[in-house]
């Protein structure tokens, strides 16, 4: 069985190539410098990954690439939640075969208002399937993307059920009261925020950690925020992650974070999206990185940011 | 290219087998049922039919199960979309190159806010990767569950790109307005509308027909809805419709339809859902089953209804 996760965990971007499939060379040093920067682990196929947007197929290639690239497969937790349960049987099957540290699970997302017993039904079969005692699965909720959150009763009777392999919570509801209630109810279970801000708190509260987007952008910044010893400290890391994420806004989330990546690394080749998402315009993106430098946020930062 | 559907379709409910996978026999003595009734063409896979529980292994032997029973493929539209865009591609390129007559497509559903651009680009991109004159493409509108609205400027767009692909329109939304809004504006495109009571209206504003779950129950009331040449005998079936909506309103839609037509053809194999749905209770199955036999709804009608 692979030890739980914890520590600063990155929701990879997931690069393309100039025919817009996952580019596995470019995934891979991506991956290389988040490790180099102080990153613990990597989360691909998430949401900020446009883990949906990708086929069964690309999944299990893409994660295919990043192992065959020499990317440790116990700092790996890929996203594998799917529509169909039975597609996400295949990917998290594939994902405890491959040695990853954990499968980040969606409950399926299509229909809304599933009850509590319907989404414990879906985890339960996953289990029940993939039969495996090293799964390590962690719960991702997101309600206002999916529809259907992960409630406390389906959280508790699915610890009761699979007390072994049920392993923690993604929350990235953005809300701490939640993720604060699941620390105090579960404290047995690794509990991560998807919103950096929120990072301080919920360590302080027992929380295992962060599995976050602007980890791409400023893996040293969260390293830091996640290794402050000083209510100073913080607030400066605080404060940096404030403006970037106030700069993020007003455009379509994944886009500016890899026209942001693009421009820190040199990179265009990391603007490109997967449909329904599109790159931002070059007049957003103009205003994006006009707004970065001229910010709290100066360019040589943020050319450091992944050295 | 096949010629455009009209008609009274039937967004078909999907059985399983005691092992909760698609059972290809029962599914095909469901739509000669259907059929023998006066359906004019069933749409598998869609949200009545619990399209993306399944994988896109399982939906394409679904269809090819109906094709080998020896229904016509120009009688079957099945819905095609996933929330992965290349995975549409798979599907509809089969339901293309297996003869059906369209393919019905959700836009990529799990980003939310998905603007006009994107959703066009996601048909876009599919039009141009299947490239098959005979894809005859039903855009399937149903913001409530997908929160990803259909716009008017994607489909005008759309049309002008492809007008020979660009079929119609199935309107889940369940507002008339908007059906009535698109039959308007796209006198040249097919609009279904899915609630059942808004047909007549909808025929009479210009409208192709229905697709829609009821047909799995009534297929006969269905038919004659549509046929009706009074307002007398349109309202009776619509006060019957209107009575069995009610019935239908305080449960899970779908495992309430399958617990009628389990009833309705004997058949207790019908009960099974796949997750995240689950089976009605007893206890509600009973109320459901109670207040059908005891409403406008009277047993022998209700027995006759597929015979």
């Amino acid at each position: 069985m692979s030890k739980r996760i914890r520590g600063v965990w990155c929701a990879t971007l997931t690069p393309l190539d100039d025919k817009g499939r996952i580019d596995g060379t470019r995934f891979v040093s991506h991956v290389e410098r988040l490790f180099a920067a102080g990153i613990d682990g990597v989360a691909p196929f998430g949401t900020t990954g446009e883990g949906q947007s990708f086929s069964l197929v690309e999944r299990q290639a893409g994660l295919e690439a990043l192992l065959e690239g020499g990317i440790d497969a116990q700092r790996i937790a890929p996203g594998t939640g799917c529509a169909a349960i039975q597609e996400t049987i295949v990917l998290t099957r594939n994902a405890v075969e491959r040695g990853c540290a954990g499968a980040l699970v969606l409950p399926p997302f299509f229909f809304k208002g599933v009850d509590d017993e319907g989404v414990y039904a879906s985890y339960a079969r996953l289990v029940d399937d993939v039969a495996d005692k090293r799964l390590q699965l962690y719960l991702y909720h997101i309600p206002q993307v999916t529809g259907v959150p992960i409630g406390h009763t389906v959280i508790e009777r699915l610890l009761r059920a699979y007390p072994e392999t049920i392993a923690g919570v993604k929350d990235s509801s953005g809300d701490l009261v939640h993720s604060l209630a699941l620390l105090k109810r579960f404290p047995e279970l690794h509990i991560f925020v998807g919103y950096e801000p929120h990072l301080p708190a919920a360590l302080a509260a027992g929380g295992a950690g962060a599995i976050c987007g602007l980890a791409n952008l400023y893996p040293q910044a969260l390293r830091r925020l996640h290794d402050a010893r000083s209510d100073g400290q913080r607030d400066v890391e605080l404060e940096r992650i404030d403006a970037l994420l106030k700069l993020l806004v007003p455009h379509s989330l994944m886009p500016a974070m890899k026209a942001i990546l693009a421009r820190l690394v040199g990179d265009p080749g990391w603007l490109a999206v997967r449909e329904p998402l599109l790159p931002l315009t070059d007049w957003a993106r103009g205003t994006l990185i006009k707004g970065l430098t001229s910010s709290g946020l100066p360019a040589p930062e943020l050319a450091g940011a992944l050295s």
